[in-house]
């Protein structure tokens, strides 16, 4: 029966837009940093507890601060009941789900910590990624700002137990309602509905400051700005008495939190939930002074006031303040590395009733760059599996039992399982960094013995091997021993680059 | 100005069907388990990789057995250019979309591990998630069954690491040629499209041999099967001699392994594809008798096909084989917790070229339900922070130094954020498992002191407090030490209860 050829079709073998894979030392090390941020969460009473990737749509809610992109910023996508359901975006609106549901029979505060993937559809690029890892610690079902102060020193703690050091990192720290207070003396409802828009854009405004000036905000928060690029921004379209209220405000920082206060009580005097503001930084203060966290470690910061809309009291940034070098020699800053905030209405959107509440959220993948370029992660040996060659194909079954003796002992290793020959095998060692291979040709099974080689010693020779004879001949770095004693060779061998 | 009251949506806070919470009693023992199985797949020899948890739809393509629901048993959504994503539903897809993306910078065999959940859009219910975790090893660039056996030992040996004992589980071990070989011999081509639908309805009435027995296996393959609940499954339709072909060859177990062979041999001498099939499973069965596994461990068993598609040799099954009781006195058995085999065309679909591979993966979730059935995660205190309690709301920051104290030495300890009084913080404390309170209200203030409460103690009598007063004069399993020694006696008492 002739049959057609039908034409195979051949997917691309490619990533997804925003995607990366990861692989073993970026996992190890990794790995060993959210077990050093864990054991810190622990320490501070935080229970572990884990999500699914998604949730209901309506339950996530819509909180991400750029929504101009189609699905909001999320992943979406149908069940078979026709709900919606969202890849979550960050931890915390699956905690407040969670709390929700099980509010009754939840201690109170409840405490809790969640590490995992978020994911966000938005524009992705080289170094913006789509799913990037998150470690989060909330307090919820506390009303006062001790739990805030407790999650800036949590943070503070945790940075510095990564190995980033006093003056390389500092926690910057605002009140949501101080800012709501000089928006309430230009006029604008900090919490109705139809001034939403344009607080998110006052917020986002001031959001840039890092990054476009002084000059750049006040443009934002008036007519509008064309960046380098020409692309045009509109504006809040603020008259230019307002402007300077809200320009005196982000310009109201200085190096003591006492003086940051003393220039927020005089901005905000006439407003109450200004005044309420200044008076739960003070509080933090004094906390963060019994505490002996000093300005080296904790700044109050007008000009940090986060991107999301659910924030309701103090807000908080990690920010790393060291540089360094890239490749052409570029200074790069890593700026923020973590926040977070009081948020007392999320959990309301489910409950009807208020649950006061705060949370901080370390960047994990970007802290993660940052620790890599401190060289924080250069330890661990880096070395493969020691490698036992097939020499005879049809002696499979010894080379097995020698791997097997050797796994017994804790060692490393594994049996070559690729089909080629002896120059291969050797290439696949040197690949995998193994530090030692084991072999066994007719010559030695016939003395009873094996040999090894150690690869790191014969490194520099293994180019010039040609074939097996040659090879054979040249024996560099490598020694005999009596079968019975391979596993104490091997650790012998091992031990010269303590790889035991 | 009135404004109108708008209604104000409330979701209702509940997961999606098929999701779960866990909380931290699970994670914990979970990370310890994932933390087994990882060093056994690092001692073989196995590198770490991690994949982004959705690819292109088209990188995945379509090996799930159950493809009758709407999008094909996987979740899925468009991305901004009209390109399909789907969550990956196992770790091989991702696997070969990876290897076949950087085949030529790999070491050759690549041998990677990876955990990590998958999903699958399945009908959900008690017990029945579309989330859950796998734990994969692959060997990639294999050609020889030695690699199958390899896998076999090395699943054998994670479970008896995970501390399932010789006897209660089994590796069951089939070759996908020696079926091959018995639809050749009845007129089904085992490769092309054509009979594809065909011979994949006769993997899955196989498959179900252990739920349905022979007689509905048969039924199965012939017109079909009506079962208890009155719903129909229609059949292969094959001849009634051709099922007696294939029964045969379902019932071709025995318990020795050379006995099997022997069968096989039999049903399949006229058959290339079959002979190489049991060729394949007789060099396994040298391997695992070099290395000392015997049919306690390692069975050959005619009945394990496997439902995906892909598989193209050796397949292989792990299998709990003891029982558990449930609640109600009614015996559970576990059945497969794992499995995986040989799928030497599944990279071919990128590259063209045919990359031998083979792996195996755990499901951990499912293993997971099992060893704690087995009551193999009792360990663990399970007590929880210290807590430090605020007996006057002006001293927090006295209180805060305390718990910082505490935690500089180490103490997981925390100060009591709520809002509420003396008996609701005990209460808080008991719920959380606190072993250990401390409490310094003005009278241990004004003598230097603090008061610490061991609650295990005094746990019986804690439900007897009333209010502060009461509650002070019985001063259950308390004692008084000097504000100086608080972090010795914190840890005495910890001592009591070895959670130091």
């Amino acid at each position: 029966m002739a049959k057609k050829k039908k034409k195979t079709f051949r997917p691309k073998a490619r990533l997804p837009k925003g995607m990366r894979d990861v692989e073993s030392a970026e996992i190890s090390a990794m790995s060993s940093m959210l077990e050093t941020i864990r054991e810190c969460y622990h320490l501070y009473g935080f229970e572990a507890l884990e999500t699914p990737v998604f949730e209901y749509s309506d339950a996530l809610g819509k909180s991400l601060p750029d929504q101009d992109r189609p699905n909001a910023g999320v992943f979406s996508f149908e069940d078979e009941d026709s709900q919606w359901l969202s890849l979550r975006y960050d931890l915390t609106a699956p905690l407040a789900r969670y709390v929700a549901q099980h509010y009754d029979a939840l201690p109170k505060p409840f405490r809790r910590y969640q590490t995992g993937y978020v994911w966000r559809n938005e524009k992705a690029g080289p170094g913006r990624y789509r799913q990037f890892r998150q470690f989060d610690a909330d307090s919820v079902g506390v009303p006062g700002v001790a739990a805030d102060a407790e999650l800036c020193m949590l943070a503070s703690h945790t940075i510095e137990k990564l190995g980033i050091g006093r003056g390389q990192y500092v926690m910057r720290v605002n009140n949501r309602k101080i800012l709501d207070g000089v928006l309430e003396m230009i006029g604008i409802d900090p919490k109705g509905e139809e001034d939403l828009e344009m607080r998110m854009t006052i917020l986002r405004s001031i959001d840039k400051l890092d990054r476009l000036g002084i000059v750049g905000v006040e443009a934002l928060l008036g007519e509008g700005r064309k960046d380098d690029s020409g692309a045009y921004t509109k504006g809040a379209g603020l008259p230019i008495e307002k402007i300077a209220k809200i320009i005196a405000f982000v310009g109201a920082g200085a190096d003591e939190r006492t003086a940051v206060l003393e220039n927020f009580r005089t901005l905000v005097s006439s407003s109450v939930t200004g005044m309420e503001g200044v008076v739960e930084l003070e509080e933090m203060d004094s906390l963060f002074v019994a505490s002996g966290f000093g300005t080296d470690r904790i700044v109050f910061d007008p000009s940090i006031v986060r991107g999301l809309d659910y924030y309701t009291g103090p807000v908080f940034e990690a920010e790393l303040t060291f540089e360094v070098k890239d490749e052409k020699g570029q200074p790069i800053r890593f700026g923020s590395v973590g926040g977070g905030g009081r948020y007392d209405g999320l959990i309301a959107k489910f409950k009807g009733i208020e649950v006061p509440a705060t949370g901080f959220s370390i960047g994990v993948s970007r802290l993660y760059t940052a620790l890599n370029a401190l060289g924080k992660f250069s330890g661990g040996s880096g070395y493969g599996p020691v490698i036992v060659m097939v020499m005879d194909k049809d002696r499979l079954g010894d080379y097995q039992k020698m791997v097997g003796r050797l796994r017994e002992a804790g060692i490393r290793s594994e049996l070559y399982l690729g089909g080629s020959g002896i120059r291969a095998q050797m290439k696949y060692a040197d690949k995998r960094k193994a530090v030692c291979v084991v072999i066994q040709g007719s010559d030695e099974q016939s003395r009873g013995e094996v040999m090894l080689k150690d690869l790191i010693e014969g490194m520099q020779k293994s180019e010039e091997i040609v074939d097996n004879k040659s090879w054979r001949e040249g024996r560099p770095a490598q020694f005999a021993v009596a079968e019975a004693e391979l596993v104490e060779a091997v650790r012998s061998v091992l031990a010269r680059y303590g790889d035991s």
